[in-house]
């Protein structure tokens, strides 16, 4: 594992490292946030889980969640949100190959040697926290944006007991039923419809649900809300009177400036449930 | 005038606008955030410059300023750091030219004609905000980073009356006594240093000193320690007994992880002068 840069922030440190991943087969990237706390005990953990094009980077320098994980003494981790460098598979669109995961494993041609990224987040990369740093792996909560949203809550409902709870910003929700989704599901696992079902949010809360918290912002401004689907997911989540809230935002979009906004209020719920 | 985007952000709007520029010569970007409040009344203002290669965009972005801002109900502007674009000179290095204004007007050849960012953000940007926005000019506090914390204190104590108060993160103190000023000033002002020292936080710390409270933060591993030589205005500021802070912050370096960690006392510490 090798350290790309360390930055004292709220107290703690914003680190950035890179490591051989057997997961995907290449160089992956992280970005690990460890409150003050950090340096005497070992802390709970908030997965962010960020959205198409992004980087490890894009949420660590602009949704602003290090000031409130600095003030419950959470660490927060910011995984990439693909494999990438040469010889991985790549497509001219935004929306598929690096940068464009889908928090999947991918089981056709030519993504399948690379485009592991559930099990990268799901196993081999918490592993790897428990290992190096002092992160306690039985307080674990998550949280995304976009196609993060959707990782942090088809990972919640599918690893019953891995985490506390679970919020999103602007999910995409129903991925089956929209262009962000069948497309990249079609992509990465073929054209059997029946392997995507575990990969919608909202089947999966139809299906069997959270045992935990949800919470979910969505903007009503926010201009892919044809593609997220919000009211599939807001329909399970209703039907199954899930615990937890699903909230329209008034006038916000899909942009970090929504991100940031709420961001206080979702580390304060991801607290509430990690330090109970 | 030109709206570029409009972002819901913290109960207010983070909006972008370009605009044709007489001190400059040509098209300026700024990035405005209004608070709620500024739906009813006109809100006092926060100056925000920003560091040699930014734009408008990286403080609006990554300094988290808007939290604290729409706490309080004030308004923050992110002009650009110099005139951009063809026709305008430009110089290889990053510390030269476009993206480098260095907050003054330019006197020498190829720069005098564009280089005119001490007019356009002491005279023509306020003007233009207190015609098109409710900003309340009479309310009016500054800060910055780096060259933007040079800027910040040079128009606040060059202006008497004018800030209520200013602050800095890791400012350029003694640009005449370092090589982030002297090569800059040589360019832009000519070879006569006598024009310089209007330019200089240090040595109008000690002339004259400001008329109001004044808050400096410096990280102690900054890696730019020996360019901004901080030392030098602390002991001015120490000289004179001026009223205010200047702050060692162990362990922070010069990005904005530093900036967002100290960003909401700043804020705190121009609310308190802005709405006594």
């Amino acid at each position: 594992m090798q350290t790309k840069s360390e930055n004292a922030c709220f107290g703690g440190v914003q680190d950035v490292y890179s490591h051989a991943s057997k997961a995907t087969g290449g160089e992956m990237t992280f970005g690990l946030f460890l409150p003050e706390e950090a340096r005497h005990v070992s802390v709970p953990v908030l997965w962010y889980l960020s959205g198409l094009t992004c980087t490890h980077e894009n949420a660590m320098t602009k949704a602003g969640a290090q000031a409130w994980a600095a003030e419950y003494g959470i660490a927060l981790v910011f995984p990439d949100t693909s494999p990438r460098g040469e010889g991985v598979a790549n497509d001219d669109a935004y929306d598929l190959g690096q940068g464009a995961g889908f928090y999947v494993n991918a089981t056709q041609d030519p993504w399948k040697p690379h485009f592991r990224m559930w099990d990268y987040v799901a196993e081999e990369l918490p592993a790897l926290l428990g290992e190096h740093f002092p992160v306690d792996l039985d307080r674990q909560a998550i949280c995304g944006h976009s196609m993060g949203g959707h990782g942090a809550l088809t990972l919640a409902m599918s690893l019953p007991g891995r985490f506390a709870s679970v919020s999103a910003f602007a999910p995409i929700a129903n991925p089956t039923a929209s262009d962000w989704g069948r497309k990249q599901f079609a992509a990465y696992l073929g054209s059997d419809e029946s392997t995507w079902r575990a990969h919608d949010s909202t089947l999966l809360m139809a299906e069997k649900g959270f045992d935990g918290p949800v919470l979910i912002d969505q903007g009503t401004e926010d201009q892919f809300l044809d593609l997220l689907k919000p009211e599939a997911l807001a329909e399970a989540m209703a039907a199954r009177r899930q615990e937890g809230a699903f909230r329209m935002q008034k006038g916000y979009d899909h942009s970090y400036f929504f991100i940031s906004t709420f961001m206080e209020e979702h580390v304060a719920f991801h607290a509430e449930a990690l330090l109970a």
